[in-house]
């Protein structure tokens, strides 16, 4: 790579194309755009220029004038990123996409709508939700996050039990490949085999192969009756194996969710409320959807009665807004305990679920660490938090952690899991990557990096280095 | 393409890595291995050698070889194909993988099952439905295509309405790329984004970018309830126009299935057997599922209205075996009618499916071309069969198709729709995929078919040209 600064003749063509008014260059202004949600300051990097594109044309014209130029383009979404993916480590131009923010059309009568990148999931779900229709992409930080990111990072959450992740929901992708072309992939399909599935590669590609500039996305039909159920275990083990259990009994829940007691506790704190049964228990929610009420009757009694089979204390109908209030107040929580956080997004084989939060608890055991663990258990993705302690210097928590996660992961890969089940990998995550992947596959990943981004403009140095 | 002919000397090479008893090349014995299920000769072309692979390792050894003397492997599953995939249209070696068609493991317990790619689908199918468990991957061919060419393209069939095509029943493949590496990609898990999606770049690509010696698939709890529904209509339109309004009805109907009266009355003649209202009648075939027998009759009592509110002239039940037996004796009882047959197999949005219907109808019309049309009306996938009139010369007929097929696909792209559903391009669509694909999305194809495989050793000639 042979990166050249963005000169002060540069920069006035970067105005050209996105307007004077649309160009950031001041410390002082930049500095939000030189991190994600990753707090820890090491992981910060500023920018030598921050762009907010309008159209798909001006991101084109930016990305061609990267390539002339030899700067790099990091694409940014809402910047709730959780991997350093959108952060500008070898500085360049950050490409905000906040301001392609409108939703273009909504079809009730066949059911899609085309986003630009920089609608908030909140604000997509709402919209069709309006007319009873329903987007099933659900990432936990749907409030804030944005579509182009979900598609980047091919987010999950919570909803993916029953129908999968951000690459499912998409029908056709229009993206600025790292030449600055303009490829519109993939269509409103259910079924294609017309050539190589190019919206599939760069979906969770992390704008690594292309941005994402305009997105035609599912709805379905909003589901008729829905319940949430709270189950509350004594044990860790005791929820975590009902999980598969559950996916076994063929109910096809919308959610699975765990939490452990710690965690429940410091939810607690942070939202000052009380949640029930929180001295000992451990949580399992679980979402289900019903044609009718005596189908969701139906599948209500038979998970009353796996639950309690499997040594639950207590099933309860759930209040749903406060039990996923909780849920989704987990990050918050973490945050409000300590700055200094490593987040773990591991991702395990659901039936090995058991055998990984073991693995966590005995770990976190031998090397004294705080943790805090929600899970959508349902996946296998468990969300591991493990907080700095006070007493460590940054040098000897980094050593710690760098310790724990190479027995964490050598564990994870040994049960068929992965590094990532939906945070990404991004520069967070890279060296583990570089560790845990086989040689041959990353050599694979690096050689279709190259011939779609030879000069390397696109978003450098996130999942692999070259 | 600089390929060199298979010598004495490469062939005993060849013979050394998968035995002498594995390796044909007799003209006679290989005239198989010349073509798929396309039986017009002119899509036939001879391979110097026929090689039988019986492990991933023997497949990865010829690919080296390959690699090294300079001739093209062609991977061949069942050669049910319709897109002429698997005829070695450069000569060089087809590498036949119907030896490698043992089912390794079905765990019942986390729900997968782990197959080479020779095993036939229905025996897939078969394997796990003893133990109560359901493989949702279904082409119509399932009595003699393989899962391996089912991975390849993506296949679709019947069921992916509910439950989406072969790429979404995979968890894992084994693979053997371009250069002779052996790949694992993909995990058996629900969310990960850790690095480029390699398994879904392959999936699809029809043998050019890997082949697929193993693959661990999902598996589902069998479905409890189930009927088929008949409802025959008067008119193309009024069966077409009721598919969108089913999907709409939140049913999630597992197939939606489409005959046209033409396409019954051939099918009877074939079978020997009389349909119900075969006289005028066009067919919608319904499947649905339900958890409990009570939501399966609500499913059954709305389809009911539905569909005689949009003019059905009855709703029948059906008796699933005939009807499937009719279904899928299509393919056969063209091919009873006539040898040269152009089969297109359109997709569009669903929604559009009246439209293309109607243009198809038109077209054949003013063309004067004997049609016969088959749809998985449920995902727009429509499979118009037409036969060659016997008074023409092959040069004129491949002259009318040609121009039918340039009017044809221009209001198919038109609608939003694509080339292939689920048959692939092949050899057979190569042109047309050229003539209706934007130039960037071919290159991005292209540079990437050159960057897995540089000396172009995997299935040349198919997709796209180099």
């Amino acid at each position: 790579m042979n990166y050249q600064k963005i000169t002060t003749e540069t920069l006035a063509l970067i105005k050209q194309i996105v307007g004077a008014d649309n160009v950031l260059t001041s410390e002082e202004l930049m500095q939000p755009y030189s991190h994600d949600e990753v707090t820890d300051p090491a992981y910060h990097h500023m920018p030598e220029v921050v762009a907010f594109a309008s159209t798909t044309e001006e991101v084109a014209a930016i990305v061609k004038l990267a390539n002339e130029k030899m700067f790099p383009v990091v694409p940014r979404g809402a910047g709730t990123g959780l991997a350093c993916g959108a952060v500008p480590i070898y500085g360049g131009l950050v490409l905000a996409l906040e301001k392609m923010n409108k939703i273009l059309e909504i079809n009730a009568e066949a059911m899609y709508a085309t986003v630009e990148p920089g609608v908030r999931t909140d604000d997509l779900q709402k919209a069709v939700n309006e007319i009873d229709l329903f987007y099933a992409g659900d990432p936990c930080s749907g409030d804030s996050c944005f579509i182009g990111g979900n598609i980047a990072t091919n987010a999950g959450g919570n909803k993916a039990v029953k129908y999968g992740t951000t690459r499912h929901q998409v029908y056709e992708i229009e993206v600025v490949s790292p030449k600055g072309e303009i490829l519109n992939l993939g269509a409103r399909l259910n079924k294609m085999t017309t050539g190589y599935s190019l919206e599939q590669l760069i979906m969770g590609s992390e704008g690594t192969l292309g941005i994402i500039t305009k997105a035609t996305v599912k709805l379905l039909p909003n589901p008729k009756y829905m319940v949430d159920l709270l189950a509350v275990f004594p044990t860790v083990d005791a929820a975590i194996s009902i999980v598969n259990k559950v996916i076994k009994a063929g109910i096809t829940p919308t959610c699975v969710e765990f939490m452990d007691n710690i965690t429940i506790k410091s939810v607690e704190r942070y939202l000052n409320e009380s949640l029930p049964d929180s001295a000992n228990g451990n949580y399992i929610i679980i979402q289900v959807e019903g044609t009718s009420e005596d189908d969701l009757d139906e599948k209500m009694v038979l998970l009353d009665e796996l639950c309690t089979e499997n040594g639950a204390s207590s099933v309860l109908v759930a209040d749903s807004a406060k039990i996923w209030q909780a849920r989704k107040a987990f990050a918050e929580a973490v945050r409000a305990e300590s700055i200094i956080v490593c987040k773990e997004d591991i991702v395990v084989p659901v039936d090995q679920g058991p055998l990984i939060i073991q693995e966590i608890l005995a770990l976190a055991q031998k090397y004294d660490l705080i943790t805090r663990i929600a899970s959508h258990a349902g996946d296998g993705n468990i969300h591991l938090n493990i907080l700095k302690n006070e007493h460590l210097t940054h040098d000897e928590w980094e050593e710690k952690i760098s310790i724990f996660q190479k027995e964490l992961y050598t564990e994870v890969y040994k049960l068929g899991g992965r590094l990532s089940g939906e945070h990404g990998i991004g520069f967070k995550r890279k060296a583990l990557m570089a560790e845990f992947t086989a040689p041959a596959e990353l050599e694979v990943m690096r050689s279709i990096k190259q011939a779609m981004d030879p000069n390397l403009i696109l978003n450098p140095g996130k999942i692999l280095d070259i």
